[in-house]
């Protein structure tokens, strides 16, 4: 409950829900902008400098950093996803996000905040009628604010599934 | 963070975070109500004039506004989730509805407030032991307050998955 | 929105939602720790004397108290855990929670919260390429403050799943 006596104890509350809040809305943006196929806004959310890397859970139990993707800055996110778009290399398909469970651990010493979330991402293919679910998994996330804007700093995807199908190299 | 010296763009963040949870129990409630068959309660979260469709992504993207479900007011929304109780047309089912990812976009000039979310509807026929997909897509919403209530004057459903079933009327 | 003139009211409506951030949190690191198999910490979520079962939609429909899981506090939860690991009677599988639509329904006499939530639990078997719907349901809980720190004192988890595979007796 808020405690008149105690404002700075209520104000932090209020913070950490407003943070909470903030990284929420970050990752509807996010599934939003891989969902509607904007692969420039999809960029965007990126510091230039950002680690964004899709590996497997058995790798990433291990500590194996090789993955499906990896991305070492900006520019490597931005050749991966129109890369894509131009190869055309995968059949066409609608995907839908849904991220829940989020959980922000606070700040690092230079500001960065630690979450993460479970993601689940589903597929139809066009010339299937079914839909199925193509990933699930977690991100594993380091957000920095640049100016007014929250961006990520890193986002690890850890999927669970051992094998994905012939559309393995999309963004998630 | 909360800063002291603006306590009014303080207040604002609040209210934002208020209007996100508030449409996010809506959500909620809206579930629970389909996926307890209590349609009486679904058909009462509209407003008189409300507009409900469920449209494929197909049709949505190329603003044909032909749908499974069509209609433009109360009056019609309460008919067509009667005529399925009813007529009992299709199999036995559960249905659960996970609603995730909202976006709140703020009021327009007469106060709605447009809104959109993920769903994911899961299924499970009686008569079938597995859970399955039944569809998945997103809500576009215009809320509206109606005295302190808040009700759907307008919902559409725009679902990716390009066939459904046998009960592709039920309403999502 | 918020209103100057009734300050109290104010508060009411932020600590609604302070609590309701604070059940959505507990939820994600409780499927966080079945996703985990931290399976101490996920008994150390209860309370001594907390309720925990696992029902299917069809008896809890008919007030049949037979489930799949059925434990009445927290040594017997102590005991369906770690029987399962020392046992290992399913194959190595990966298992992923979302858990959605969370409602708080307020306070009972005694400072109990009732609330309720979505929980779809996605399932990956090492030798099967497919992620898939292990499990859909409701949690129906009884949360209680001890110290500190919120606790379960009854989680029914019941699922729309008529059947499931041989894993059926893991906790979710």
């Amino acid at each position: 409950m808020l405690d008149a006596r105690h404002p700075a104890a209520n104000d932090r509350r209020i913070e950490a829900l407003l943070l909470h809040h903030e990284i929420d809305a970050f990752n509807a943006a996010y599934a939003a902008a891989l969902d509607e196929q904007r692969l420039t806004d999809w960029v965007e959310m990126f510091t230039d400098d950002a680690f964004y890397a899709v590996i497997s859970r058995e790798n990433a139990d291990r500590d194996l950093p090789v993955g499906l993707i990896y991305c070492e800055n900006k520019g490597m996110i931005f050749d991966r996803a129109f890369a894509l778009e131009k190869t055309a290399m995968f059949a066409p398909r609608y995907l839908r996000h849904v991220i829940g469970n989020l959980q922000v651990f606070g700040a690092e010493p230079n500001g960065d905040i630690r979450a993460r979330a479970n993601y689940v991402v589903v597929q139809v293919l066009f010339d299937r009628p079914e839909a199925k679910l193509h990933q699930v998994g977690v991100y594993y996330d380091k957000f920095r604010r640049v100016g007014d804007v929250l961006k990520l700093a890193e986002r690890r995807c850890v999927y669970d599934s051992l094998l994905v199908d012939n559309a393995l190299c999309i963004p998630v």
